[in-house]
């Protein structure tokens, strides 16, 4: 239904702009799009609604989706006047397609496969939502075609409950309360999906780095630095490259060698490993690493924080016996759930897991080792049954070397996002021929263990934005207080508890301009400044503190050493 | 006399290997050095003593140096057999040196500029110290030749003592004690000059790298995170390339864009402070980062940490008004008094200033504007001076932009080197059209302050391994306490014991391996660890421990929570 809206998007368009040119139309998980070449002509969200007007016509008459299979040679013919769609006939002829086929309705036609609904009237309510520029084929080599959004459902209800969660999306966009509350920004001198953070974004990102480190040494990793760049033999011997050459950074040479960014770290952990030889004693072998990482997006598919070009992962790889395996994969998740309960998020209701499996019969995508697999596959079905998590399982999702267990999260708009990924590895053992004394004096095989714990530091922190719209917990504010002396009476009382506050650890700011105090109350609430700490004659007096709390209002007044013993136990708890 | 003392070196290797090529000769710091292509012919530790022999003939016999002047025409002819000396002559003949200098001593002579002592008698009591292997002129695309490491000095005893700090360099040597330690390791897969940190070594660094962030942040720094790398055309802004071309990695192309690696944090964190207009109010405006910064060494002269391909600096900009400079100024050289006194160093002692100024006659090097030199200068040495601090002025030795502080250390061979620098700098603010909202509405031009305060990581964790000799500060160590039971029969009570040392955040270890207890003990000397925990019968049944101190044997026996208080006040303090 979704497609077939948009092929009325597309028709609509031709009546009103006959000089458009189709680009591609496709169904996305939010709705549709369809991006046109409008030459000349500039249009604006205005004119959304004149389209509309007229697909709502369109839908109303009713008329049928006609298949019709045609030659390409005759194709090309019929779409002469459109330049991407005789683009695409070729390249289905390239493919060794002989013959290709074309939709109708009414007098409008489009080169698809379909399938379709059976006419116009069976598309529910729809909403054309926005514009956008977008690259012909995602590359900024090609021309720049503007694209319209829209959405359909099968009920009006449907449609306003999807339209409000936009509203709400919007509302939380990490990108705008980014800016609004300075937490990072970016530079067209530095590049595109390079994030600088600024220094209350750099609060945020050192409390989540330091809280992950501390919490994975306490459970047993061994937190490491490796360098974020490395020969390309190193990826050569993990078989990422050229496997995985085309979100690489270029090559770098420097002398005789040939260096470039690393995409991953487990290759330079398993260089770490086997810097020396290994006792069955050591293993599980838990490295664990915030690794600078970096891989190339299309610009087209940089999007603030959530898809960047270069990252930093809270990494690890466990190096353990096959005996070990289970256990070792409980302890991840174990972590993963209390990682996802610090940050607010409950299981089941925000998100639930995923088992990613192989497929025997694709050998190109998978490792050939059937065996392999099998014990792989229920050693983390096994876990999961065990932990009576709530879990699906989906073929064909797994990694090239084993099946892994992805944590599905539900984003603002209700989609499910893989957030965190438990991956069972029997292959790059034997590729960096990776081993361990056994108590025989025997060299054994290890296998491996690749996950995450609160993923990619900038996505989490895009994440964590969006979640609270900019209101994070105290724990994580970049300011956890203000101090609001009512008159310049009080300023010398206000500074003398900001050091006071300060001095007890507490991230706090002094408000000391010439504003009246609901100006300065609401500034602070629009920062998201967890408390507001009120003083004047009486608090000075009293040595207390009126304290008001983010969108909660006045709390009254209370104690200096009081206040701060509340604050410090909330950030204690993580609150 | 050094370099007359290579003469001599190369005149006996002469005599013994008569087809022996000669490159160069020069005098180093710490003594000197020839290089020399033996062809076929192998040399070996072994062969110096049979050098040294004939070299002290040749003392002995008081040949006296003669300078001569010939034509480069005639210089050719005459060294027409050594290749490297015919290269350097057509370097001279195109630098437009027409005529050259050639030394005679006896029977030998050298293409040499001199000086040179009277006679061979005049030069002291000298030693060979090793072999190594170095490229002709530095560059791996040479050939690889051999180099003899010698020195010398006026009297015998200055020459026993030298030796004897080259002896005690050598014991402390970062790359053998980082090796022994397990602190970290370098792959020949990941690259040269990319150390990979262990999990001991990454614990030192995590403890430094945090203790600097933190104590920044209480000095009113913004510590900030922003991209490891940039387009090309923003070192272009700064002016750093083409100009630092040579030192930086090669341009990535991606898309139509070109990107670098940075070889340095300053134009980040303009484009920082530029994202939105700055008020008076904001200056000084401290920005930090513990940086990743890369840059291009030849692989000659990569040396452990000291000298590598990538590294993290603490790295800051000050952008401040005139007026705020001095001050900042002195609040840096407080940071690094106070930092460097954390690391155990003496100022005096350890350390002096040196004040390194430009050269208004040099355009070339120092950009042109002498009035801001010489206040900038004025600034500098005003600070130093109320200070009282010892130092020293050096002419020409600046940076581009602006005179500088450097703190000149004393490395384990007594050389200074300069570990931390205070830089002003006129001249970015113009080029990236930085400025502040002052008072009065106006846009005024504010200056920056360069500095770092613990230096390069990597670079200060080398000084500290070679300082301590391993034996690092209860603080810093990567394992503060390990426990040794005498016999299986108190394995469950140092079991016990390891759990409550470990929760009170100490960094334990228990030595539970079928070993003897003085072995055990050998072992944790050898491993440098500060506490070991000696548990019997004794102890269990007391509740105590037995204390020994790393080097410093039996410290008696004391009840568990007065030595885990200890151990906790010692951390807190820096000890």
């Amino acid at each position: 239904m979704k497609h077939s809206c948009s092929h009325v998007l597309a028709a609509a368009v031709l009546k009103l702009y006959p000089k458009a040119k189709l680009a591609i139309g496709p169904a996305i998980e939010e709705g549709f799009y369809y991006d046109f070449d409008f030459g000349q002509e500039k249009i604006s969200e205005a004119d959304l609604e004149k389209i509309s007007s007229l697909m709502i016509q369109i839908i109303e008459s009713k008329q049928p989706f006609k298949k019709e299979q045609v030659s390409a040679t005759e194709a090309k013919k019929i779409f002469k006047d459109q330049p991407f769609k005789l683009e695409l006939i070729k390249d289905l002829e390239k493919e060794g397609e002989k013959k290709v086929f074309i939709y109708h309705t009414a007098d409008f036609f489009d080169l698809c496969a379909g399938p379709h609904v059976e006419n116009t009237g069976k598309i529910g309510p729809f909403k054309l939502l926005s514009l956008a520029g977008a690259y012909w084929r995602g590359s900024e080599k090609n021309k720049m075609l503007t694209r319209i959004y829209g959405t359909c459902f099968p009920t009006q209800k449907e449609l306003d409950e999807h339209l409000k969660r936009l509203e709400e999306a919007k509302k939380r966009d990490h990108r705008v309360i980014g800016k609004n509350l300075d937490l990072f920004v970016f530079s067209d001198l530095v590049g595109k999906g390079l994030p600088l953070f600024t220094e209350k974004g750099s609060i945020i990102r050192r409390i989540l780095e330091r809280y992950i480190v501390d919490e994975e040494i306490k459970r047993g990793y061994k937190h490491v630095y490796t360098p974020h760049l490395a020969l390309v033999k190193l990826f050569q011997k993990s078989g990422h490259y050229p496997y995985y050459k085309d979100s690489m950074y270029p090559v770098m040479k420097i002398d005789d060698e040939e260096l470039i960014l690393r995409p991953m770290t487990c290759p330079h952990h398993f260089e770490l490993y086997a810097s020396r030889p290994r006792s069955y004693k050591e293993l599980p072998f838990r490295i664990a690493e915030l690794a600078s990482q970096f891989r190339y997006e299309k610009s087209g598919e940089l999007s603030g924080l959530i898809r960047v070009r270069a990252f930093c992962l809270a990494d690890s790889h466990i190096i353990c016996t096959k005996d070990q395996a289970e256990d070792e994969i409980n302890k991840v998740l174990d972590l993963i759930e209390d990682v996802a309960s610090t940050l607010g998020l409950k299981k089941k209701e925000d998100y639930r897991y995923r088992l990613s499996l192989g497929d025997r019969a694709n050998d190109k995508k998978y490792y050939k080792d059937d065996k392999s697999w099998e014990v792989a596959e229920a050693v983390l079905r096994g876990v999961i049954k065990k932990r009576k998590s709530p879990f699906f399982e989906a073929k064909d999702e797994a990694a090239f070397y084993g099946p892994k267990i992805d944590v599905q999260m539900k984003n603002v708009l209700g989609h499910e996002e893989t957030a965190f990924t438990v991956q069972y590895d029997f292959v790059m053992p034997k590729r960096f021929n990776l081993y361990y004394i056994d108590k025989d004096n025997s060299k054994k095989e290890p296998i491996v263990i690749h996950r995450s714990s609160i993923g990619c530091i900038e996505r989490v922190i895009a994440f964590l934005i969006e979640k609270y719209a900019g209101a994070f917990p105290v724990w994580l504010s970049p300011v956890q207080a203000i101090i609001i002396p009512i008159t310049e009476k009080e300023i010398l009382y206000a500074q003398k508890i900001f050091q006071e506050i300060k001095e007890a650890g507490i991230r706090v700011e002094l408000d000391d301009r010439n504003e009246t105090t609901s100006a300065k109350i609401r500034d602070a609430e629009l920062q998201k400044v967890p408390y507001m700490i009120i003083v004047g004659q009486k608090e000075e007096k009293n040595k207390s503190v009126a304290v008001r709390q983010r969108s909660q209002g006045d709390q009254g007044e209370i104690k200096l050493e009081k206040f701060i013993g509340k604050i410090q136990e909330e950030i204690a708890k993580k609150k």
